[in-house]
């Protein structure tokens, strides 16, 4: 995901391509879902119906703390959804009171790739955290995606715990 | 941390012992300030300053996503903090718009290990992530703790992920 994109934010120059980094309106929401399908992993997690993705898509917007990131092409009248991420704020006791920037949900589209878009979002994503007292920022990745972690670890992320998930409706 | 306690929310009894499960208070944050600490790894990243402490916790009693539990010896005047964990419902896109149940800063005190808390502790946390709507709950625990992954794994954690993260006041 290494590119060549200049990064004026919330505005990302890559050569000839604008693209605009903002919150996702609920008019995105079909784009997002569209993305986080468009995935080997996500493929059997993400449902057809709209209805659960909207009422999730409210509680995020309503929440202070939570944030769904889009990256849109500048240039396309449409603004088409090229990349996304949600980001949360987590207040916390451990590492001196420390707050943590949790990032969930990362996709860029195949179309879109290969630019440096993913390395813009994450720029624009820590420099958030930032603005909002965060001190560290954290993510888990699938053990199947090698790549993702050669891309994380290039933007300074160390692999140092484990990611573990238990599934709470069984 | 496999153990002998009957459960009987938010009353755990462990033989001749009982405790009970709740958020934790102001007057308790000193102890669960000292629990993070007491820990190989937790030393060097907590302050002695109560002061940031005092704002994290104001934050997280403040948000109905965030929830500081504690968990209390029942039989003692003072109400010893014997273990600790923070919880917070992450709303998302992700998995069919679940809401996710992330756990953070889990602490057993020494003297109250070996009675099985731990496992009374996250059955609390995964009744609780039910309760609001939690479909997954998910953890990161450092590499450094093999017993953590095996107590973690005995309650159904799978190690899918790695847990990536980097430092954002550099």
């Amino acid at each position: 995901m290494g590119g060549f994109c200049e990064d004026f934010s919330p505005t990302v120059q890559c050569g000839d391509r604008r693209y605009q980094v903002g919150p996702a309106a609920v008019g995105d929401l079909r784009a997002v879902v569209e993305l986080l399908r468009d995935d080997p992993l996500g493929t059997g997690r993400a449902g057809a119906d709209l209805g659960p993705y909207q009422r999730a898509f409210h509680e995020i917007e309503q929440d202070p703390r939570n944030f769904l990131v889009v990256l849109r092409d500048a240039d396309d009248a449409g603004g088409v959804v090229a990349a996304t991420m949600q980001l949360t704020l987590i207040p916390g006791l451990s590492r001196g009171g420390a707050t943590r920037l949790q990032i969930e949900a990362v996709r860029v589209a195949e179309s879109h790739r290969g630019l440096g878009l993913g390395t813009s979002l994450f720029t624009w994503a820590h420099d958030h955290g930032r603005r909002h007292g965060a001190r560290l920022a954290q993510l888990t990745t699938d053990k199947a995606r090698p790549e993702a972690h050669r891309f994380y670890a290039s933007l300074g992320y160390q692999t140092s715990h484990e990611g573990m998930k238990v599934d709470l409706s069984s």
